[in-house]
């Protein structure tokens, strides 16, 4: 099948939209009715929508999922082209992210990862770009000691690396005085470190930073990042193991198709996909959904993973606290630009580079051999200096090769714009500073009959897959708890 | 509720069996009829049994839970003594094991954790004691370093610090170079290192592995013991993080009742505590337990979580296989020695000891204030210098204090004594040599319509908390889709 979403260039194509995944659902929808009523709806079906309706249905509930788009995984899905598997968004997991690592288990996948690093041949190094006028190369080794110093500079806050500001990442908020960090932009904290990093740290630590971000150094808080830095054990060696090493063979959509069939086994999900969703009303009795196509579904309880940044597009009723319409109005500031290229031989395989700030692309690894014989490399940009890539596919192609020049032969670029998504307007949550001492709290609360569960105010992986299917199990056994008892009520009535 | 399990002795009461536990479920029975039959059986109530019968009972099965003992939590269960929680067995988790963390998430017990280790006041040191001549005094950074640099040389089979023979800790025997590591002991890879440990680090290291595996060093599988290193992060700071660090406020106890309520509140768990299994008999179309005072209890599908070491003492028909049956004879190695000391004051809260190897208690920490302004202390020993701790109190006593000759006035003294105890038959599970690379796939099979769950044979944390719910969660998992299936084919009929 092939979604709508993504874009794929090779030169005999051109630029095309739309890339085949197996994370496309067909028939699209399975509802003959839509008047019979579910116990639960679900919008959304990301990991956190995929999650709360698994869990739901497997408790014995009606569930209905409903989704604006033509397949599920949300901002995590993969394209399979040629027999390989790219990642359109979320990508890398680990065990140490407990509530994806629990369905990993479960699902019995431990043996489906495999590195995305292979520092073994061709061109094995790394190679720092501060404008287009040459190349530094460093030993990877070299850069893992240049990052290290700088990040370690950059989270010691404590003299402890940040473990007594943040002594529990499932906890930030444990110790009071993280919350001082969130008014601090990374900018304001790279100011004060100005005269201790050296030109190179300095490069390479903003391009770390923004490459989590993918905001500006302006827009990202500095507690935020501090929080990543505590969920990857205080470390670089941390940070590497759980945000960028290990993969999928068989891509995301490979793990989140489980959870959806998992679902319709147990023959109580009912799903519409292609169904965006207008407005949301609460009756008290009854929560009415209806989509833009003027279908209405209606439920007990009604699960909403609608991301940050589209949530003020759907209409409540009654209408979302000020509180929460203020961060949904503020949002997040992930303006990710992820681009996978196709390059012309196995050679850059273990390579990897920074270009920045001058470059519209600024971090980039190998990540694999395609089924060619060429070199996958995939590509980091953000706000910072930002592109639509489907816009002017020759400044993309520009910017990848400005990584690495001479070295980028390009076969095929395969990427999804998420800024310009309507369903995703951006990618992961990154926060603003001060978004969530002022919000976090807020964003998790329900509204009436209506819960929340996305990723993006989860409390430990907030961001990650992980925290995705932390918010949908939150949900779900809220869900199930509930309608468990008002049964219960009912039968003895 | 008093738990027949435990033992307490203070000056005043002298030694006491049973001890008090929120764990003891009364009344130890909602079994009315035996005869009505269910869909699952699970017998033990420690984590693996907790959580498969969670999982089963919200899944919509009925479920019969049976206990041999008058408690939920099996290897893992608190006392709490005048307002303070005394970890029995399983006590130390973290955020980094992701089948408990996902629970503690789950049940928003996220702010519950505190911390074993508060290096902040009185005898604020680490005490090396070789013999009973004399102590080393070391400060805690001195502590850590010889103890890292030991553990270092120990795992660096690889150079790598056996990143290389386990990259995948969930997945061990991925690369099939590990296998070897199986056949040797602790003690045959410590001589291959005999002349690069100082003494002082050789005592470290021998008691930190015994720590681990409560074994001797002979019958303790160094690829075990690489493995527990994989997991914690292939670094010291990752073992000291993972293994000791972080324990519930309130104990495991009210960690363990969660499980226990929830299936409780679907209305679909019947539980007989009391009442050891005699026999478990699969006719093929429903499995037969048969308890030691003479009821029977039948379900379409039984999961055991009978612990290794106890296995072989009840009757399979058909029997179990040869592999699983000599397994079974082996057992694991782990005879552990836990017992907690009140010792007056709170001077010794920052203190940590090694007595080893000429004292029967090897290993012990300050864990934390008593409701009385007194030290808790918890000593560890086991197979290398064994005691039966409540047949000589005098003798233990002794050996708590020769932990620190002059800072041990005991007050009180709490334990359980695993290795006598029938239902377990030693504590945590460690493997001796071969027992693994022979046995874990067969520990994992199922027998007809026997399924078997315990952490003993999980692949991640196996001999941890996080791997008895691992286990717990693939048991339930099974059985909810075969009975799925069965049920649609039975309505087809």
């Amino acid at each position: 099948m092939t979604s709508r979403d993504g874009y794929q260039w090779t030169a005999t194509t051109g630029l095309r939209q739309g890339v085949p995944s197996i994370s496309v659902i067909s028939p699209p929808t399975n509802v003959l009715s839509t008047t019979e009523g579910w116990d639960v709806v679900v919008v959304g079906a990301g990991y956190s929508g995929l999650t709360a309706s698994r869990d739901a249905c497997l408790a014995g509930l009606k569930v209905l999922l409903i989704e604006a788009r033509d397949r599920i995984g949300g901002r995590s899905w993969s394209s399979n082209i040629d027999g390989y598997p790219f990642e359109m968004g979320g990508t890398w997991l680990s065990w140490g992210q407990p509530h994806i690592w629990r369905e990993v288990s479960r699902y019995q996948m431990r043996s489906e990862l495999e590195p995305s690093f292979d520092f073994s041949r061709g061109v094995n190094h790394f190679e720092l770009r501060t404008s287009s006028q040459g190349s530094s190369i460093f030993s990877h080794l070299e850069e893992d000691a240049l990052l290290a110093g700088a990040l370690q500079k950059f989270v010691d806050v404590d003299g402890a690396m940040g473990r007594e500001i943040i002594p529990y990442p499932h906890d930030a908020f444990h110790n009071p005085a993280a919350r001082q960090y969130d008014n601090m932009s990374a900018l304001d904290r790279l100011n004060g470190l100005a005269q201790s990093l050296t030109p190179h740290e300095r490069a390479v630590l903003e391009s770390f930073i923004l490459l989590c971000s993918c905001g500006t150094l302006e827009t990202t808080s500095f507690f935020e990042f501090l929080h990543w830095w505590a969920l990857c054990d205080y470390s670089y060696k941390g940070c590497l193991q759980h945000l960028i090493s290990y993969k999928f063979k068989g891509g995301q959509s490979s793990f989140a198709i489980k959870f959806f069939r998992e679902a319709m086994a147990t023959g109580r999900l009912s799903y519409a996909f292609n169904s965006p969703v207008q407005s949301i009303d609460d009756h008290g009795d009854r929560v009415v959904l209806k989509a833009r196509d003027g279908r209405q579904y209606s439920g007990a309880r009604l699960i909403s993973t609608i991301p940050l940044n589209v949530l003020s597009s759907v209409t409540f009723s009654p209408p979302l606290s000020p509180e929460r319409t203020a961060a949904a109005n503020i949002g997040h500031v992930n303006q990710c630009v992820k681009v996978h290229a196709e390059v012309a031989s196995p050679d850059m395989r273990s390579w990897s580079g920074i270009s920045y700030p001058f470059n519209k692309l600024a971090y980039a690894i190998g990540d694999g051999i395609t089924p060619a014989g060429n070199t996958h490399i995939v590509c980091f940009g953000g706000a910072h200096n930002h592109i639509q890539p489907e816009e002017d596919i020759d400044e993309t192609k520009r910017a990848v090769e400005n990584m690495s020049p001479g070295n980028m032969d390009i076969k095929r670029l395969v990427f999804h714009n998420w800024c310009k998504d309507e369903f995703a307007k951006g990618a992961w949550f990154f926060a603003p500073p001060q978004l969530l001492s002022k919000s976090l709290d807020e964003l998790r609360r329900r509204h009436g009959n209506v819960l929340f569960a996305n990723s993006d105010w989860a409390v430990g992986w907030r961001s990650f897959i992980d925290g995705a299917i932390e918010e949908g199990t939150r949900a779900a056994m809220t869900v199930i708890e509930e309608l468990r008892q008002l049964h219960a009520v009912r039968s003895h009535l």
